[in-house]
């Protein structure tokens, strides 16, 4: 049983019609325009006669199959950044919508459901990113802060309370762009993913004695941002010292005070360390934070640690006998970038597939992904769930 | 003769009584605070039986000697920067109101002018730094921009073009805080200045590609801000290379998109280089761009470009023999920082004298000079004062 990619691509196409103006595509999370792909989704199933809901945040669901069991939850989002790609989410619902149209025109039974998701608000936005996928799996924390957010939004507590509802599934599987350039550099066409990336958020910041940058010679100054400079070469030398998965970048910095007669004094920045490893990225951490208080006048404080997070390894093993059954070439690798799947996992087996994007653009109008990749994605979406169908049976 | 240096002391605390509130010394530019200590002045000229004079802008003069002939002009600003210290500008304007109280209390017959002065707006301000005395000298470029600014200002075009008024002047004499620490560093009395340094700024864009944090794998990302932190320390090794008085800084700098997540795309950054030889500086810039250019994708500008201004060698070599005979260390350098004297050095014999500040702090309510150097200072101030006196009678 193959997918229709025409049709695929079709789907593809309809959807990212649905944008606000400007480059590439912007379908914000809550706002008109996410809202407008969902009903587009929901009127999609019922053409195939899918059935459909509406979760009481709005997290639209097409199923197929028996009235009950324990289901199989394929999918991802529908909403994106601002400028963003055709691929981001999209992708990953409409081949799931594909693989249901496939599995129903096929006319063989299903013992199992299978059901095909968009999850709302994936990407950052006021409630978080993955917020739509959280609600679902009860994760939402009813602090203070959050209440305060929601009040921003088209959402009532009770109504996020309700949303919580993962009962019904037992696996989840998500098909996503790589964004990166792993599978490409390796011309893999699978990536499968095992962990989720954890990332740890350090605050540093790097102390000199700001000066007139002409009366202070070279020898008597205090440069906090040629100090800061040595910094970061060090942090990328030590991340690369222990090797892949593991990513350090230090991406937000700002100078103090900033003025171009005026040598630094002070440089704040964030560094982010991501990996599967929490105890080697915290080495990381602690290597570089002992290189720079040796060597420089430095403070550090911890921002966010968030631990990594591991994929099923039965729904890892499913995908990679059905790569191998059909000839595909796939690795195993880790995901730096969150999805869907993250909350998933820690409700049910989850699992990951990414296909290549190019040059590992992602988060932008140039984000693209070829058909021929994408067809072989939704072949291997489609071989596991009929998979986890047999073998759950 | 000796100045009194426990009035001078004295003559500076209550100057420094003028300031807005805050931290340090506030009396910025054209405002109440900077008219209150100008105001002070005249009446303290007055006290001393001194006679004084403002010209259209409100530079205020204070003068003793004969009325007409060859005048010797001293002095510097009264205004600051926003909490800035108690010396830089007041030292010079109190150290030549002390000379002339000095000289009229000595009762020796003067047979030139001798002037004390204290010019509007030195420090940086909507009319450009060193406002007061290039109106002064006649340097005030009456185009469209400045005619723009000047209607932000009290001040009238008329008013500016009446202030021109140096032909009554042959000598101009500034003393100042170093701002700088070679004075400290090597145990010197005084800085006898031979040069103003020049400035040449360049805009520089270092390109990279902008990119998830978690995805792109350390070896396949081009992150612009890895790029910059070895231009920093590419530039600062050339810097030094051509040895002093040459000095390269970067202050100002911002990344893209500056997002924790996201591998910085860009880099924009302000290079400056001063000195005092703009042959060697131009040199300066060239390599570095050379380098940038070979070993980085970068766009490189030319901002600003002003050349050194030399002093005069006749009274540097009036202040060395001053330094001589009193015994007083003292060393010749390049002043980084621009100072009124640069104005008067265009149209006539003009010098300045440096004296030792703490660590090389300025534009900072830390600012402090000692008043055992003051009183250095304004002997060879005033020595200096003497022997032009006497060498042009």
């Amino acid at each position: 049983m193959k997918v229709n990619n025409q049709r695929l691509m079709e789907l593809l196409a309809e959807v990212n019609q649905i944008s606000s103006d400007g480059e590439g595509i912007t379908r914000l999370a809550y706002t008109e325009q996410e809202q407008t792909a969902l009903d587009w989704f929901i009127e999609k199933c019922r053409q195939y006669a899918i059935r459909t809901h509406r979760d009481a945040i709005g997290n639209v669901f097409g199923t197929i199959g028996p009235e009950s069991g324990n289901g199989i939850l394929i999918g991802s989002h529908l909403d994106s950044v601002r400028n963003g790609g055709e691929y981001d989410g999209a992708l990953g619902v409409v081949a799931g919508l594909e693989v249901l149209i496939t599995l129903a025109e096929s006319g063989e039974p299903l013992d199992r459901p299978v059901t095909v998701v968009a999850f709302r608000g994936e990407e950052a936005n006021i409630l978080g990113g993955t917020f739509g996928s959280r609600a679902f799996c009860g994760q939402i924390q009813f602090d203070d802060d959050f209440i305060q957010r929601l009040a921003n939004t088209p959402f009532t507590l009770q109504q996020v309370k309700e949303t919580a509802g993962t009962e019904h599934y037992s696996n989840y599987l998500e098909l996503h762009i790589e964004q990166g350039k792993k599978l490409e550099a390796s011309s893999t066409d699978i990536g499968i993913v095992h962990a989720i990336a954890g990332i740890k958020r350090l605050d540093v910041t790097v102390h000199g004695e700001a000066a007139h940058s002409g009366t202070m010679g070279m020898n008597e100054r205090d440069d906090a941002l040629i100090s800061t400079a040595k910094i970061l070469l060090e942090f990328e030398r030590i991340v690369k010292t222990f090797g892949e998965p593991n990513v350090g970048t230090v991406g937000e910095l700002a100078v103090h005070p900033n003025l171009a007669n005026v040598v630094p004094g002070q440089v704040d920045f964030t560094l982010e360390i991501r990996g599967t490893d929490i105890k080697m990225m915290r080495e990381i951490a602690d290597r570089f934070s002992s290189y720079a208080s040796v060597h420089h006048k430095v403070t550090i404080n911890p921002n966010i640690e968030k631990a990594p997070s591991d994929l099923s390894e039965k729904l890892i093993a499913t995908t990679k006998q059905v790569c191998k059954e059909t000839g595909v070439d796939y690795q195993v690798m880790m995901s730096g970038a969150n999805h869907d799947a993250n909350s998933l996992a820690a409700v049910m087996d989850s699992g990951l597939i990414f296909i290549p994007c190019l040059h590992g653009i992602s988060h932008n109008p140039k984000e693209y992904a070829a058909p021929s990749n994408i067809e072989k994605g939704a072949n291997v979406l489609l071989g596991s769930v009929l998979k986890l169908a047999a073998e759950l049976n």
